[in-house]
């Protein structure tokens, strides 16, 4: 009976994070080959006939998780070298030259190094929008983690990639390991892609029966912008080139006023909100309260690590809940269930990952993070009435309290070590892209 | 000549965040005595004739900065507990019922938590608003970090500190530990003491020839209720209670309009901004930049672990930068230089402590942080004109990436364990003193 993907997890704090606010603490998950058996108190999921027989991991002093769902990534390598600009500036002056200066190879590094950061940190799940992404599909089969792949593509600069290079990367990659990797059609923004691109990227995803994930409203500027180019607001002008639709996962979405926000809601397309970035690149505060409450599936990223800078999902949460308090000045906005919600299972329903993914549910792949609380930054931790798990997943953990992580049974992380992949060598050769990276950058010549 | 607290920091980069944006990368900083002996390229401090007979400790991958200085914090056993309120509310629901439950062995528990917590994540320098104090001077004196003591005291609620015992404990400790340890004079907040209180504390301050902590301008309606009840602002009010002046700290001042913040100028009066806090409990943003700008000594503190919910200043310098940066939306604002002067000289010169503290100066004691940078979520790290290393302490560390810690040349954390002390004996009381504070709290009386 006993595989290495059969096991229970005992005695910590288990939060299924299936829509409700509950937790089993202490409490139990039962994992059998590889998919979650019976979650609930340690006497109930005791009395399940499978328990005795598989080996029990005793988790006394943390708390378990659904795997987190990090639904707006780039892979990249220019952390820390592209600051103090405001987005379309910053996009001119440092991430387009990255982009004319990109090789297969070094794009490939960049999604070894952000799959592995972020599995690290406790994320099971990424929507990663990248280059030459047949290599990010090679760095997730074998790091273990899920991946859902949008290339950059564009059709008004020919240093992106193209409708015809997703198509290949569908033909490949549409559905791979088992699953656990799938490829979408990427778009990367309105004023890089024609009106016809968008619906040929519509005719694509349709032809391949998958999603579709692109940026919008990230700044007044860009909202602007499109009423004067196109005499719609941009989720307007999204629903007009037939886009919009419960598998089209939108990034950022910071400025969209109430009825962009009926339609998003009207047509099931889900936002990824994405803090950090929004805050680095002063972009801005958005609704997200409201958003929720008008029906839409929020998601929660990092985007990448040019953004952030760190592709941290509990801190994001603690960014996320923050900057609804502030932008709001209600203190009981963001709240640590919400914004928990929006890290795991509204990620896994935006991807169309719900059926399989983002809660402890008899059922589900055993998608599964431990947090451990035995540390100062974690004390007091109560129960009962003063239970406050919740609250410390949202306002005290980081990525580097992360204890152990499994995806489809499969244990990734164990004692907040990556033990499927070689971390050091992928740091290195992370390192040596980046450096390569920038000679190639500074050798370009100037766009005439 | 090599004693325990003699040695050379060698290989690193070294931020030696003396006022300008300078770095040495490799750099050293020798350590003679406890002081700084010398600071820059690796062939200059090599030359220093005692260089050689000291201990090497091999900084190769790491950044070498000054102790962080958190120059706002509380002690305090809440973490978690406290949510989702505003700030009257919230000190009225869950603040000042721990305050009537509080005894000297719970407070004292409280503050070896938080300075040892603080400690790990590379403070060396604290400024507490606490009660019981004395239990504080020997966390401090016993753990090895620098501590500003600042009794929490009112004289319209019963419950808190009193002039009365914050002279005692001036007393006693206005300076211990060799200078490491201090008391200041402590004033809750406008509306908990009386207009005569202020300034008795003003005389009792200059008695003992030491400063004062206090809070202010947290929300807008504070403001309005000030402005209501003295018919001034609360910098105005502060000003003609007589208690503005450089050796004051004035907690938060989100709310300050520009003839407050002109007053602070004039009279040398420091500001503590606490960004997560300010966001968490929806009080709002500090326009920090133009406070500098005005010629205002910005630090920048924690608040406590209510408020916050963790000690982390690495992790509060991210949200320092992004704060400013959403709430101006001028993404050159909150550089990461200048967030980490306040988080370091302008933090210890609030607390009047930058003739010994807070750069990496020859004479200063050697009060040093490390932060090990060769992890996957501090790639790439490049140098010249890439140099991405203030970038990486600013947006990308925490305070599990802090790998040494030393006051005064003394070390307290080696390799991200904190030596000074038994942390698993702390924590196991502060677990034991919370459950006992929220004990009695339960059985408190309401206050007719």
């Amino acid at each position: 009976m006993a595989t290495d993907t059969s096991f229970v997890l005992r005695n910590g704090a288990v939060l299924p994070l299936e829509g409700h606010k509950r937790s089993h603490d202490p409490g139990s998950v039962l994992v059998l080959d590889g998919k979650i058996a019976a979650v609930g108190g340690l006497e109930e999921v005791d009395a399940h006939p499978a328990t005795g027989s598989v080996p029990v991991i005793d988790l006394t002093g943390h708390v378990v998780i659904p795997g987190l769902v990090n639904c707006h990534l780039h892979s990249g390598l220019l952390r820390g070298t592209a600051e103090s600009l405001a987005l379309w500036d910053w996009l001119n002056t440092h991430v387009d030259p990255a982009h004319r200066a990109m090789t297969p190879a070094i794009a490939e590094a960049a999604s070894w190094m952000a799959y592995t950061e972020g599995l690290r940190g406790g994320t099971t799940s990424v929507l990663d929008m990248w280059r030459f992404m047949e290599g990010s599909a090679r760095a997730a089969e074998r790091i273990g983690i899920r991946a859902t792949l949008a290339p950059y593509t564009a059709d008004k600069f020919s240093y992106f990639e193209t409708l015809e290079t997703n198509r290949r990367l569908l033909e490949t990659h549409r559905i791979a390991a088992d699953g656990r990797v799938r490829a979408w059609v990427g778009l990367e923004h309105l004023f890089y892609c024609s009106d016809q691109m968008f619906r040929d990227a519509a005719k694509l995803a349709e032809e391949f029966d998958t999603g579709i994930h692109t940026h919008s409203s990230e700044t007044i500027w860009e909202v602007e912008e499109c009423l004067r180019q196109f005499r719609r607001r941009p989720i307007e002008e999204f629903h007009n080139r037939g886009i919009l639709g419960e598998r089209t996962v939108v990034a950022h979405g910071v400025w969209l006023d109430d009825r962009e926000v009926k339609i998003l809601a009207e047509t099931r397309t889900s936002v990824t909100h994405c803090p950090c970035s929004n805050m680095k690149l002063s972009s801005g505060p958005a609704r997200i309260g409201y958003y929720r409450d008008q029906g839409v599936c929020v998601a929660l990223g990092s985007d990448g690590e040019k953004e952030n800078n760190s592709l941290d999902m509990l801190e994001e949460m603690k960014f996320a809940s923050l900057l609804q308090k502030v932008s709001t000045l209600d203190p009981t906005s963001g709240d640590p269930w919400d914004v928990l919600d929006m890290a795991t299972l509204s990620g896994a329903r935006a991807l169309g990952l719900d059926d399989v993914s983002g809660s402890l549910e008899v059922g589900k792949d055993a998608d599964i993070v431990t947090v451990d609380l035995r540390q100062l930054h974690f004390i007091p931790r109560l129960s009962g009435e003063d239970f406050n798990v919740p609250a410390h997943l949202v306002f005290s953990a980081s990525a580097s309290d992360v204890a152990d992580v499994w995806v489809k049974g499969r244990q990734l992380v164990e004692a907040g070590e990556v033990i499927s992949v070689d971390v050091a060598d992928i740091a290195a050769n992370a390192q040596a892209a980046a450096e390569e990276l920038f000679e190639r950058r500074r050798s370009l010549s100037p766009i005439s």
